[in-house]
């Protein structure tokens, strides 16, 4: 099945925000098979809708629009879809009730233009949306499918996973397929790639594999093509059971998860907890843990020591440590770590000290010097960075390198 | 002067990558007066390539194109462009020395796919390429003025900026522009809207009003067009006025900003430093706080006192405090901001205590429910959120209010 995805919305074409949505679709719609061939982003025009919808028509069979939508864009989309459609306008009841009920939650008073939400043309099935206002529309006409949805990229997500999947694989055939991810850490793009490079070349041409590369990571996604489920899923596994093999230890999660979530495993099953000291990463690790539900179970807390004082107050670091050697020190991050464990009462710390940049550098510690360290009572690791001048860079791959770090400890301590 | 950018390349339509190119040509274009008009992503394919070069000649004078360059992409969009204009092809002596001197400093051998960079349709100018080794193309045909560009963001950047600007300035007269940005929060979109609606009715065409929500904030960004910059600065300036009249406490930032950029520039300006005790939001905040350079100067360090024992030990929050009222309760956030600012020496404190969810939750204290306090020595203020049941949503949501409450405290502190 083809398909072309339109974004509608002024503040894609001056640039205010990067469509970030079409990646996230392409990629959910990749999944069971569907291909986008096209994706145009267009302005909060009615023309400019309407000639969009009539040449996706000619590309594709399946329309998926965002945008556009809600009081302030004048519902320009709506009009345009209901002119299209030649449709009358009737009041959803199940719309207006959620658009009710959100109002209610709020304790906010509605105004006319929320209650026109509610308001649908009457050839279209509505979407719900189960995390805002404006409800989704789904419209068929002959062969093809026209969907539209809020551009609010949560709004959209819950409606393409609970709705919009489960009802175009109930009314249109697709291959059987199977995905399997791999997060790695640790390893570069083009090293990964090398190390893969004698299963890639044997790789059947229905079995595909990505690399998708984020800072410090790179995720790997096999995916298979066939026609019996059981089959594909199996071959699929075989191939992925090889290219654990070559990974080796820059494996971090077997799935769709994140470095984050895979300590959080190892943790519970070792029943042990931890702590963190972000200093120059600020608290981006603790949020990163902290994002995942549960989180509570073996995290206990954290620390983000940015002035020296709090490292001496909390963590009992030495005013002549800190003198001698500096806040960005091997010597700091060690009595940090040991300082975080004992006065947390944890099994085990991490911690950060570093230059983000762009101030603060010097010619021995230039922009970008990082110190992490990690461990236990017994046994204390460390390891020093020499990253960029990009403050907000540094700080997520600062935080990034900790987490894999950290990650391969905790996965040889014994169990 | 109207725009099409075409970006070709099958890894913006798998969702592997998002495309950030476009938004940033798409402010570059903007600053000098040229409309996006729309943005087509294809796919690496010689006859979707010639079909979106027709259709994006009848809706732009100008055609941006990137990527389907350079050896591995087999330099489709390059002999698309040749059949297109019906073009020998030549070698660019300029581009053939790029290309040699680049192999030679990285000391690689180069193949003839390498060599063949250099050759480029010979009824077009080429663009120098100052960051790589595939140059840019520049076509024109009757009015219309046809650009290639690779694909690599920091490629097509340095183009942009070097020549194609300056050279657009030079063969084409352009309006005086001037934008204008307010950040609010605390307000939704559709009040925002109704309170500026009068305004809205009576800005002169030539003057933009767009709205750029994002959880708790919206961003407004007047734009002008006119003949004179002066008089157009002066004219969205007189605008942004009225606008900024009405909108009123919610006004957090004029200019491109955030709140946290806000904040710290508060705390400067009273010559007062603050620290932050993160129990729901987890760190969240303070990412956004360190996230900007030289917020050491007043942010001291912050806690995610994620158990209770932290809160206790580190806040001095009372057992029976937790015990009687829950650590999700007022009486628990005043304590926990009365503890921060001694313990942690610093003029002001702001914290978060809650249930983000999913588990957690209970009927007197459902999933969403958040505690904030913020204050000095002198005087505390809370305030109680009932959010969703989206973790990731009611921490970013729960920050944003918290820097919020938190701003406008500052706000009205005596200078």
């Amino acid at each position: 099945m083809k398909a072309e995805i339109i974004t509608i919305g002024d503040e894609i074409l001056i640039g205010q925000i990067i469509d970030t949505n079409s990646a996230w679709m392409a990629r959910e719609l990749g999944e069971i098979g569907i291909q986008i061939i096209q994706i145009s982003s267009i302005a909060d025009r009615h023309s400019d809708i309407l000639k969009a919808i009539e040449l996706a028509e000619t590309r594709a069979e399946l329309i998926l629009m965002t945008g556009g939508l809600g009081p302030t864009k004048d519902d320009i989309t709506k009009k345009a879809l209901a002119d299209y459609f030649q449709s009358n306008w009737q009041v959803d009841e199940e719309a207006l009730e959620n658009v009710k009920n959100i109002f209610r939650r709020l304790s906010r008073p509605m105004i006319q233009v929320n209650l026109d939400q509610a308001k649908v043309p009457d050839n279209c099935l509505t979407i719900p949306n189960l995390k805002g206002t404006a409800p989704g529309m789904w419209f068929e006409k002959g062969n093809h499918i026209y969907i539209s949805m809020p551009g609010v990229p949560h709004e959209m997500m819950a409606m393409i996973q609970n709705f919009i999947i489960p009802d175009l694989k109930r009314k249109r055939k697709f291959p059987a397929i199977f995905h399997q991810t791999l997060l790695t850490a640790g390893i570069g793009e083009s090293f990964l790639a090398e190390k893969l490079s004698a299963v890639e070349e044997n790789l059947p041409d229905h079995i595909r594999l990505a690399y998708l590369p984020k800072l410090s990571q790179v995720r790997l996604r096999l995916s298979g093509y066939g026609v019996n489920q059981e089959e594909i899923e199996k071959e699929v596994s075989h191939w992925s059971e090889k290219i654990i093999r070559l990974i080796g230890d820059y494996l971090v999660f077997k799935g769709d998860g994140t470095i984050a979530q895979a300590i959080l495993l190892e943790l519970e099953e070792l029943g042990k907890t931890f702590a963190l000291a972000e200093s120059c990463t600020g608290g981006f690790i603790s949020k990163e843990i902290t994002a995942i539900p549960g989180s509570s179970k073996t995290y206990l807390g954290g620390l983000v020591p940015y002035s020296n004082s709090l490292k001496t107050k909390f963590l009992g670091v030495k005013e002549s440590t800190l003198e001698n050697f500096g806040a960005v020190s091997e010597e700091t991050v060690v009595e940090m770590v040991q300082g975080l464990i004992h006065g947390f009462e944890v099994d085990f710390g991490l911690v950060s000290s570093g230059i983000a940049g762009p101030g603060g550098g010097s010619i021995a510690k230039p922009v970008g010097t990082v110190w992490l360290a990690w461990g236990s009572k017994n046994e204390i690791h460390t390891q020093k960075l020499s990253l960029g001048n990009d403050r907000i860079i540094n700080i997520e791959r600062a935080s990034i390198m900790a987490l894999y770090s950290f990650y391969t400890f905790l996965k040889n301590q014994v169990k």
